[in-house]
């Protein structure tokens, strides 16, 4: 029999559906000691919260999240609020003694991330980030291939992560539907949101960065806010990019927007090694390209690795080859290594401390739009 | 409060986890007055039958199905057995005034198919067969593109299901894995496997076809059967293409195999009219290829629509635009058109009757490609 | 020294100009002992003729053919007629003692065909026929692949050839640009112009073939006579597909049309084998797909090799890697290689004999076509 | 009947080659009042020289190059150096009143290059740059649609210039083949080489840049000369980036490196407007993606456009739909319009003036990538 890991989930926004649903499916398609028990789903808004507990068949709700610390039937909560919350959260919950997944990025930045480490490893309790990419199959099997001594001497690592939700100067910022465009809750604009999802993959893939050059741009300068109604000045960045090194001797080329017209999520990644290329692109995210220089000669070219088959990462538990999965099942493999975690003893990954790493920076590259000038990471 | 709807479902292979899953999801993504309930799963090796409850949550398990069928608690039978069982559980089930939803090819020929349809339309009780692939949003996107006219006169319909995963000889015949290449289950080879969805899509998209001249071919004449260890003669087609006609006046070319290196499981279709065509491809499900002629000449070019936005088929119930959604999401769709259609009244598409349509376009497949004749349809 | 080889050309249309310039580059890229000299030009117009050969630099225009035939200082004569012409000029011109590079298809039909291989065998002259697609680098390239056996026993060969530039009824027939619809000129329509490129190729790669079932369609009935203003029945096939096996066993499905909407010329083939399999595109001609199910299990694709490199054919005589030639370089190669014909004594392929396989095939689809009933080649 | 345009080529390299094929074919295709003669070519190597001329047809050559501007029977001289002798032979070749075409990038540095300006102004001799990818049907096509105005406020410029060749430490530099690895020669590596094309095509379709932030990398930090075998510092970029502003308020982000594993001659740009996104590709330089908002909405989706058609730029003079070109007609096309030119009495694009202000940017990237500082352009 299973053991029930029992979830406390605060929010209920997009996240919170993603991860809810990961919780429901895992157990049907990977074989685990533990099963995760939808406890108790917490929001502000009662009737939301309510709502929510029943279409996913949470067993309660809470209304303050505090409450739902003190409950001793919570193992783990799981924090998909605003930005601005992590940190008090967390630490608490880490005091509580509680298991804590928290969405990305770790904190409003490195200063609360450090309080945030600090908090769990005095705890004791085991912590996970949600960056959920390094579990799409694809992005896996690039991390075992670079494992593997593929590439050899990594030359060149590019990112984007391009969209164009935002173009419009009428969609708003704050409120629930818009916060990421909140200064106040988001702490930053796509450096957060999308950067930081490139920077953790990179970190995984290619190791740390060293330094870097950046230029950010608030292309609509003031924006009605959701709630108040009120036009205001727009704190955060609408575009950034950024230019640097890793320790490893390679140079970082990495781009995000939410202006980009016609990319609706577009993250892709390349890495060029003396051996071979890697690249990957979130819209067509069951494929990988890989181009490798010791291939004969007259047939060298990029190959698309379909990558759905049964010796591929995780995709020996869904279905048979050539049929795609989605989006949602790099949420489904987090949680599966998350509660194979409970199972081993190793720490999930990435934790706060590695989280941590991505916000360094994200902080440096924050830094060096602001003063024109390259900035030291960490 | 949603309404159970008791399925009893009878198999636990590939497609049992395929129907399971949406059943367990449906109402998680769309809001709906009627609510899956697993009731009971029915298969003769017990153990199997048990396992395969405790994974997916069914409450009790049957090895017989007459006596699934006995059950007053069971509302909708759900029939993932090999094709030879389809005609006597389907007809029983009628009798027994069970909903049905039975795996496709609907039989094993037109006259077993007359038989089921003749049992559901006497019984008056409602029936789907999974030709799952007209849910997945790209192609019921192609569907509203052709409803609306935009094509204009059509001239082309080509489709092709190649798959490769039958080249060794040492792939066995027959037994609950491979039971798709033995004869007497399956009752033909790719001809009711595959090249049935490109028939059922075909005629949903383009109307009736009326004559067709086909060719078979069995490349591995002689296959061990994977339960007697006995080599014996291969009596499915391996291969199999067609060329035909459409009421409409347009032609067909028609082609599936599992002999095709390189494709596992590649379905592709390409509709050719007067003013616009389509094309779309299993391999990367969640796009759709649109070519207008009416767009400003200069401009013209075939465009990949990212089937992943709030306004496209389906997908306001998911996530956002960009994230796609996978394979098995086409069954969460069809088991959501289904409940929708006890709302309405409307019976769920396909059912029998048009099932059986498909199975006339395959029968005279089989019976051309056996004379070296053309065949008519029907 | 290059030695002279003396060219009258007869005729000045689309595959005038094509073979023109191949003429007029060859002896800049590749090295050769002979270096072809645009010694005349034929047309029926005289003004024409002598427009055309100003523009690409013949020196002299003859209108009459016969008396092309007669002058001492042409050694070859390039036959770029409509189709109904190449007969009586090949044969007149073997007689003449001219070597004969005929442009394509080879004749009206077989019996023409072997009058005309009688003819120069007879005569002893050396003779081409331009199925130029043989020379495009990357279907060069995949017969060196199938020539080292790295696809191992073939199963499936296909191919189309898809346009769309007659799908308007305005589109007259008859005249000189638009004699391919014009049953008189042309003998047929898809299937002697577009088909029977895919035929020559399929032949070259993989080998001959034995028996078809076909199917042919004429979507406009009646179009106006460009010459004469008239209405008249359309009597060539504006689309043709069909059915067939090769001799070493391997199944055949080959489709061409002028009603496909947003194809302007899109010729593809795919070939697969228990090996390997390959594919090529000729509206991205440059690339090559390959597909080794050799290669490790979970980096198996397809690869897209771009053929652009010095040890991929012909390409040493051009660029650099990564630098795209076009359509005209393969009448250039061609032209290479019928000059390289005449320093090594080899015959250039494919001369008449191996066109004339071409034109039994395309004899045998219209048969089938006509009859309703499988038609033996040859 | 054409008037003549006296060629004088200085320079028989991969860059001579290219423009003599120019010369030769441009009068066969395009209808214009003049014609190239190609009157001498001049290299220090007599035998190469000749060897060339006799390739080509050059009815005359020259070993130094002020010979070869004193002639009388000399209209125009074409650059074709290494980029450490433009200056002087440019300055010279003004003032011999000779039209001069150039190979790019213009000058060392943004001082030659002004000297070069001031020389052809004073002389009011015509000039030209020979940024050849301007001329790409393709790229003059999203050209067009920028001055129609289809893509509204631009967010967004990324262009990216990637190759392979140099990875190898056994690469040398200096020579006649390697001298782009020579700082001597070359001036800088990858930045005067590919950013300037990509920096030249940027301020064509979106104007000019302000300021910039670079980082440049040499990852061989040794390599044998060619000519003396000895071992010598490298001082070119292996690699170039590069963050910065254009006029318009957009965000460049560029990129180019010899070290892109897989890459050939990757030059790809992206520019995203409020209304519209372009993408090209130089890998398959006969397509436009093209990405309009103003779609309706369940129908957007990047086009790819083959241009290849008659009211496409350019292509009305070579094949039909669908029949590609290659990289060697962006030539013929520089040498139609500079041809043109003389007849509209216009200056052909893009003229020393054009170049240095692409210069400039190199000049400020250079800089920026030594200081570690944002650099002004100009």
């Amino acid at each position: 029999m299973t053991k029930p890991l029992n979830i406390g989930m605060i929010g209920y926004g997009f996240m919170g559906r993603a991860h809810s649903n990961a919780y429901c499916k895992v157990n049907n398609f990977f074989k685990l000691e533990h099963r995760p028990v939808l406890k108790a789903v917490c929001a502000r808004n009662k009737d939301k919260a309510q709502a929510f507990a029943n279409n996913w068949g949470y067993e309660s709700i809470e209304t303050d999240w505090r409450e739902l610390l003190k409950r001793d039937d919570i193992d783990a909560v799981d924090i998909c609020t605003p930005n601005n919350l992590h940190k008090e959260i967390a630490i608490a919950a880490a005091e509580a003694g509680k298991m804590i997944l928290c969405e990305k990025p770790l904190a409003m930045d490195v200063k609360e991330g450090e309080q945030m480490v600090k908090a769990v490893e005095k705890a004791g309790v085991r912590n996970m980030v949600w960056y959920n990419y390094r579990r799409v199959p694809a992005v896996t099997l690039a991390k075992q291939l670079i494992d593997e001594g593929r590439l050899g001497r990594i030359f060149h690592y590019r990112a984007v992560f391009l969209q164009d939700w935002t173009i419009s100067a009428d969609v708003p910022q704050g409120g629930a539907a818009t916060w990421r465009l909140d200064a106040e809750a988001a702490g930053s604009g796509v450096t957060g949101d999308l950067l930081a999802h490139c920077i953790d993959t990179a970190i995984w893939l290619n190791g740390p960065m060293t330094n870097v050059t950046a230029m950010t741009e608030t292309f609509v300068k003031e924006r009605k806010h959701a709630e108040t109604g009120q036009m205001q000045k727009v704190g955060i960045d609408d575009a950034c990019a950024f230019l640097g090194h890793f320790k490893n001797g390679s140079l970082a080329v990495f781009e995000s927007t939410r202006y980009a017209r016609g990319h609706k999520a577009l993250y892709t990644f390349e890495i060029n090694g003396e051996n071979a290329s890697i690249a990957w692109d979130l819209h067509d995210l069951h494929r990988l390209s890989f181009f490798d220089h010791r291939d004969e000669s007259k047939l060298r070219g990029w190959k698309s690795v379909h990558v759905t088959d049964g010796d591929h990462p995780y995709m020996g538990n869904w279905w048979v080859p050539g049929l795609q999965i989605g989006y949602e099942h790099s949420f489904v493999h987090q949680v599966a290594d998350f509660l194979k975690s409970l199972e081993t003893g190793e720490p999930a990954q990435p934790d706060f401390a590695s989280a941590l790493e991505t916000q360094k920076v994200c902080d440096a590259v924050l830094k060096s739009a602001q003063d024109g000038k390259w900035a030291e990471v960490g």
